[in-house]
């Protein structure tokens, strides 16, 4: 299935969007009813760029979450199992967000900017809909809002030269996800070393629309001899590397520890989270299937556009839910959700594709690692 | 901006997918993280289909929200400011869904299935989130979930006579927005007249993804001479027709009134509410801008695929939102939020498109009335 996209309102364009066409955007996803480029040059090729260059990223669609307030800290505590009190300002935590039952309604990463001031970076689902509900059901003393923030990433090897060129050197000093803030044009914008890649780099929270394209054209005219080029989170890339993508590898029927978000947690002295007590008894126990790096034989298999059963004989023991070939491990990589009773390091498993069932095997840890 | 679409699981199939690709589909958007749809001919020759004969269209993205047990109409009537004391059982209301501040969170048509029973069924947002906080929030007696319920809509002016072939004469007798149980092989399905066309039709709530199949088939083959063909919402009859799209139309930004529902308000009664403050004097006093239909002058537009500022000079005095050329109406028809200053009948304003500024005028009522 590779149909067209018609064009709407409600298929929200970014600021860097004249940006993303003037390089050729091939394909696009739609994100938190934003769009989201998935193909420049064609997901192989940008694959080896992104692993030997630099690339700038339109991830607008990693909207924010603002909290403002007295209660901003009660407020993002009890929306996740992560115990936050020794969550200092100017650091970015994963934060599993749960519902009543446990079950995910998001993986974003949280930033501290103030005691009393976080941004929610989100995946794709209305996450605001839940915290304002919380926060109003509470009557908690609280703004909550999507401000005018939008996620420009840069990712590669090279990201830190091409960051230092137009941010200034202090930019390589940031640590894994920490944020600072860094000056361009006279307006301030919040910096964090972080992204959905593996290849490291970091995410600029344009603050403001307006100030877009500016910063989108100063990193592709300072990175010309990088070879720089306009990027997107690659489906290869990231699944090597082990990084779930929520709604295709975990859904709200799934909890944090079925997604290898167990460490995330502590539901023990998370204290007003809610879906606490949902979580006590499989924080302990552990879950009963788990999210599994799966490599899978044969010829490069088709798009994943639907869970994939995994068999052992007749009975099904998970399901694939993320899948690509990578050229550099010459097997398809793939990611999905498995049984207890099969999920060990090497168990042979089949996987039933829409064409045949293949063989497929449970990987040990990522295949990045 | 006509690129591809990128496959995954996340952008969710349909029980009726298959369907969709055996007829053609070229083109879709992503709605409620599922495929709509959107281009089976042309925009043009599907409008055209749909006004003389009869469509089936897969609209399983307008998702249901259950809401079960004694608190159910309890927290129906905290979700809308519309007074839901005289729904009785088989009735579909429209109802305008608002945050706290009277910011409209979706506009769905909602079914009371029985006394503690009701669907949602929902535009393009997670108002699942909302619906669930609120319940938890309030420490209701209610169940929400999202069921496995896929409406199938047949619409056109052949619609009845479809209808009537796979599920019997007795579907004639419904009124509009009502629904009833209709047997189709051994199992029962909900199916209301309505539909998002003003060609008349049914919406099917197919109920266990397993029947989709099964009654598209009968569908499509019950309608043969009919000239039946899968179709979709149609964005030129949907303009026509003065049927707003939320995340178009209206965001949260707006209020009911904004949108031009305040007649499915009922502010002052409708106690418990959630919002119902922050709405009761815009409801005695109206709102300052408002939708309209609007008539742009000059060649087909291209795709709306952001706001369109509406200008008097060089004041701003609104946007379009939606605009398509009318084969019928041999203008282009567009919808857009107008300020009171401007929003009379026949006012002329000027229409800023991308590549250029065009005249345009307010039209009286929809096109369609």
């Amino acid at each position: 299935m590779m149909a067209l996209i018609s064009p709407s309102r409600r298929l929200r364009r970014t600021p860097f969007s004249e940006g993303v066409e003037a390089a050729g955007c091939k394909a696009y996803t739609v994100y938190n009813h934003m769009l989201l480029p998935t193909v420049f040059a064609s997901v192989q090729e940008d694959y080896a760029h992104l692993k030997r260059a630099v690339q700038v990223w339109d991830v607008a669609c990693e909207r924010q979450i603002e909290l403002r307030g007295p209660d901003a800290g009660r407020l993002m505590q009890m929306l996740t199992p992560r115990d936050l009190r020794g969550m200092t300002v100017g650091q970015c935590w994963y934060v599993p967000i749960v519902d009543e039952t446990g079950g995910m309604l998001n993986d974003p990463v949280a930033l501290k900017l103030a005691e009393d001031r976080y941004w929610v970076s989100i995946a794709d689902s209305d996450l605001l809909m839940w915290v304002k509900a919380v926060a109003y059901g509470w009557r908690l003393e609280v703004l909550v809002d999507e401000p005018d923030v939008s996620p420009l990433a840069v990712q590669g090897p090279l990201a830190d030269a091409l960051a230092a060129r137009v941010f200034g050197e202090a930019v390589r000093n940031l640590r894994f996800f920490r944020f600072g803030w860094f000056e361009f044009q006279g307006a301030s914008h919040v910096i964090a070393r972080s992204g959905y890649s593996r290849q490291g780099g970091f995410e600029i929270y344009v603050e403001g629309g307006q100030h877009g394209m500016p910063i989108w054209n100063a990193l592709m005219n300072a990175g010309r001899e990088m070879d720089v080029r306009a990027g997107c989170p690659n489906l290869i890339e990231r699944i090597e590397g082990g990084l779930l993508s929520y709604g295709n590898d975990m859904t709200r029927e799934n909890t944090p520890h079925e997604c290898g978000l167990g460490k995330f947690c502590n539901t023990q002295t998370a204290i007003g989270c809610i879906g606490r007590d949902a979580l006590l008894r499989v924080a302990r126990d552990g879950p009963v299937r788990q999210v599994r790096p799966i490599s899978i034989e044969g010829p490069p298999v088709p798009g994943c556009d639907r869970p994939w059963p995994i068999m052992d004989g007749d009975d099904q023991v998970g399901q694939v839910t993320s899948a690509a070939w990578s050229p550099d491990y010459e097997t398809n990589v793939a990611i999905g959700m498995v049984r207890m009773t099969h999920w060990d390091f090497a168990t042979d498993i089949d996987v039933v594709l829409p064409d045949g069932t293949v063989r497929a095997a449970v990987v040990q840890k990522t295949f990045w690692i």
